[in-house]
């Protein structure tokens, strides 16, 4: 954490062998230091207690102050040691998956992006089969360059490729193979640390092998099939389960999406979140919700040239550039950005992002941000705040 | 955490002075070590990476293995302490409360009773107020024992009694103050460590004194009077809120609903949960849902010589014994309880409550559970699982 | 209706021998009558259509214009009239109920209240059953004097005393039992026009005979013991059903929140809906949604010389004066009306009520008003709409 | 009504100049027809009541028995006639639109194909404009056949093209306008039969002549470039409207979608609702509900030599056929049907429908039908059942 709290040392030797160590310090707000405050503390270490007065800075700050940092990490980087991970690590049954986690620097070497929020590259070479699992940890996939492989989802072979999302609730079985002769990176999001920290999590194992009729390499998953099809319902589909029943969301709909919203804008008739800020969310058709109970996914176009207003969130989020290049800012800390980077930001830390005018001569130059974020969570328990600064 | 990750090693020195260590080791489903995998390893720490195969077991176990232990604290000495608190601490601006946290013997000494619940003794002297401010942490209180507080919230005075039930939703401004001779000790129970994980928290002084109007002490706050009729919604009442408007449920409430159910349970018409265990869940009038969006609280009551069926759950709670004696079993710990004790059940842990036959002559004698928990989180994010065990 | 249509006389006699009459009439908005024209309308006649352009003021008017006509019935003529059936009507299978029902002057001698409202006074002889059956139409009964019999739902004997509600959500077996020496009247409310237009109806007879053990007559439903307890769910409550699951809704308690909430407005902190008017819906206890799918139910107190403001609503309303006495208005009608007295409100038609002052010595003198209503069917659909009149 | 009831006769003649007509018959039942019996009668009228047993069976019979019928519109004597009216009546504020109705039979002559559903032939000639206008009524459009009319909703030109559905949710400012040399007919669904019932209704003029800006003709309505993307939500739309956002359900999409099912059930994959019926239901991209609050609207696909199961429903249906032959089977009645028909379902008629075999030498031949219904009334009632009659 990023504050020590008053009383608590945890290097502090104390007689009571207690995992609590208190140590009555003067300072305002706190009781006087005297010989029976230090029996009290005693008392308290040795029944396991901890009284609020010592931790309510850190424990209730006024506004969140998160115990993570901003941080971004260079595509280049990442797709280079996870092409290393794929001539050293095998993929198999225990390790499950070549996946290379984002640690955010605060947060104590664990592989966490944000508190709440796993970000990993994961990398399959030529051939390869990652074999079969589910866990009740909430997921997705999002492809920023290259394809070849496709996710089977209880059976059905989902392709990947370039622009691709594709969410995938908790608890289906699912496995990925690479049906090319090329390697294929790709980014995973998952609930990871939400569900570490809640301790909900529940994982099996399933086949080591898919089955030869799961290796066909269709250009439409059966999910998009059934439910790709604007504002149409299929009647054969009786309930909802958690999360999407559509398993890949393609670039083509997505772009297409965002271009329609800055025409619409330029035109005169709105559409957009803010001028030359065009965005989408990607929605679970069943319901409109949020394609997974604890991640939203989100695609934001900020026009060339255009700059978004700094917002700040409860809850942290992921970005990954998909195209163009820019400046964002994260709290006190810009970047320049490229195809594929990735950054965290924090709970709170207002967040703005510049598209590069002048870096092109064509038409084009839009930075393109792929986002994912803890807010359905927020939502659901009425603790989501937004504030646009000034 | 209670498992070491395979590969990382917070003690350890290494040259690339990052938060993340990582150390290759020969084990089933790692990597051969060898000086390139060595080298990937230097390369990922530097870059702020963790790979998943070396973490799969602690972050995606088969099933919640919580980092919290069952633990039990007993009344009689938190009084005690709570009690020599109120001769050396003062309560005022800053410290804000007397209130002294369960802190989990696996938890790093941290004030949290589970990963996700906070539960304190509070204890207010004769005379004394606690100051006014407002918090987006969800909290309640419960009085196992004395009387004699008023907590006045919003500006309405809800007086405290034994047996009685005080939700006190987010974001509302609130004061305590003891209108007797006599001191005062009860129990908070708060979402804090869920929010300092999630990084929600807001929090705002309030007036250091509440007026001469707020020292009134009625027997009913205003909110009863407009929410505390059966099956009744005032009209005036346009619309929801975050969290109960009734702020508080009355003990005889609670006593009469739990005698009925066990009436009828031996006039042969079922009502209770089991044979023997009567339960009900305090509920917001307004639309049924918990009385707090992150918290959950039940009473339960095992009539004499009954015993429940343990029970597994996804997410923790925390109990607390209000009248009667028993044995309790949490996981692999059994204690005997008595009034007043508090005990912590982290996820997935089995519990199961037995009342002391033949304590007693009379026929009371029944065990009498108060309990909260974060099942609302677990349900609104569609991560709830429960398990009867045989 | 209302209204003739332009077109359309039902009593005309055409050569086309179809339902379908349609005349051709010179009036602005309408086509030139012709020769074709004529011919035309044959045709549509022969086709079975009806054009736009006849029926628009009908069909389409710019605010709700009612079918129905606000009208008063009586109490004492009614009960003068149910005790005379009682004399000479049995009750039996078949017959089903001694119900006798309100027919809105403007609806074609229809037993409807309101185009969507079914109201009738039941009456049952001392010792008398009136026999088991089911239906999905929603119902309620409301006691404005007497006692002594029981309504046996489900075969859970539920008491009747001036003063209580009693929702019962369709397809709930029912029976009828006067336990006593006394003939008893009472209110039934039922959905019977709406589900008799809409087509929605299904009902089954049960036995002629409830049981022995159903012929109890306790205080309290088993409803009231597991429901009945201020913001209390029972654990053993599993899921919902339609409709409210506490099967009556004593008076003591609408009285007393009625009486809070005229006292807290006196005492300077609102909870009224408008100077000296209080009012309290009946509730679903599960998840605060109205007691009936289809019917709301509400309790009106206008404190002695308190006069409510005028407020149109889309949907109607059928009332029953509970006690006390006073002026009502509904459109341009005004009534003085005393204890059982009915009436009803059409769709839009502006509504007030006055509670006579200076009619009694006493302090009491409120008047107070039993309502229901079809506002959820419009709530359910987006089609409520209310205005104060100004 | 189809059934009389027992003591009503509107034709009757009596001495209390009342609409409440009662004569007492001998009959099971009913009580003994005694003189005293029919004073009692006579007071009922004089009072406006009406007694449940003389009316029961009609009311509350034992499942839904429609007032209305089951009946079939050719398309071909549809079209010529509205094609007459094309010539003959004028388009214009007052009569509003061109759009004559279906009446079935059994509904006394009113233009209502259903007790709760209004479908209509609307027929605009070249360059011709309907007015704007507004009203609570929920609408939509369905296009058989022909184009080259806008619908412009908000502002918003609309194209329709042959298979195009238009939701228009109530409350929204619309009027056509022709932008061809060719007249174009098109299918008008509305909920007027059952918000005349309800009397919810509000309409207002708007402005007589659209602007120039609007009279554009683009391919995409801008509700489609907002909305149209598959599982893509503008975020630039902040909160839900009654109805749905997207004005057009382009036919393309909804070929495709049934297509693929019909496919995916070729390959060993379901997808279908029963072998060779496909079928789609029209949704709110926003929140996965209905298009629109009180009317359902789907499309089916029966496959050559293909046959549905006879379903009943509480609630009616029309239908339109849209392509292909085949027999279609409400209750006793079948019909064969080619494009353009239209028949009404009643609540609780078993339908089912087959398409022909052999009538076609080409692969295609599928009996393509577009159904809309008043089935959201009944869920959000929860007085919706379905029976599969074996």
């Amino acid at each position: 954490m990023t504050e020590t709290s008053l009383a608590q040392d945890t290097a502090a030797d104390t007689a009571t062998g207690s995992p609590v160590r208190l140590q009555a310090v003067a300072a305002p707000g706190q009781p006087d230091v005297t010989p029976a405050l230090e029996e009290l503390y005693r008392g308290f270490e040795q029944e396991l207690l901890v009284p609020l007065w010592t931790e309510i800075g850190d424990l209730m700050p006024a506004h969140p102050r998160s115990r993570a940092v901003p941080h971004l990490w260079r595509w280049e980087r990442l797709r280079h040691l996870a092409a290393r991970a794929g001539d050293l690590v095998p993929v198999g049954r225990g390790g499950e998956r070549r996946a290379i986690a984002l640690a955010n620097p605060a947060l104590a070497g664990r592989p966490f992006a944000t508190p709440t929020l796993w970000a990993a590259i994961q990398y399959l070479m030529p051939g390869e089969d990652a074999p079969e699992h589910r866990h009740t940890q909430h997921a997705f996939r999002f492809v920023v360059e290259g394809s070849g492989v496709w996710t089977v989802v209880g059976g059905d072979p989902v392709p990947m490729n370039r622009g691709d999302f594709l969410p995938q609730a908790g608890w289906n079985w699912h496995a990925h193979h690479n049906a090319t002769a090329e390697p294929m990176a790709w980014i995973d999001g998952l609930d990871i640390p939400f569900q570490y920290v809640t301790e909900a999590q529940f994982f099996e194992f399933g086949r080591d092998e898919i089955s030869d009729a799961e290796r066909v390499t269709p250009e439409r998953s059966r999910s998009e099939r059934l439910w790709g099809h604007p504002g149409l319902r299929p009647l054969s589909a009786a309930s909802a389960t958690p999360g999407s029943p559509l398993l890949s969301y393609k670039w083509a709909h997505t772009d297409a999406a965002l271009s329609d919203q800055l025409l619409l804008e330029k035109e005169g008739f709105g559409g957009t979140v803010e001028p030359g800020h065009a965005a989408v969310r990607y929605a679970n058709p069943y319901d409109g919700s949020d394609v997974l109970p604890t991640l939203r996914a989100e695609f934001h176009r900020v026009a060339r040239g255009a700059e978004t207003a700094p917002v700040r969130e409860t809850g942290s989020s992921v970005y990954q550039v998909f195209d163009g290049s820019g400046v964002v800012t994260v709290g006190d800390t810009s970047w320049t950005v490229t195809r594929g980077d990735l950054f965290a930001v924090p709970s709170w830390a207002p967040f703005s992002a510049r598209s590069e005018a002048g870096t092109t001569d064509s038409d084009a130059g839009a930075l393109d941000l792929f986002r994912f974020s803890d807010a359905p969570v927020f939502e659901a328990l009425k603790l989501n705040r937004t504030q646009k600064d000034a």
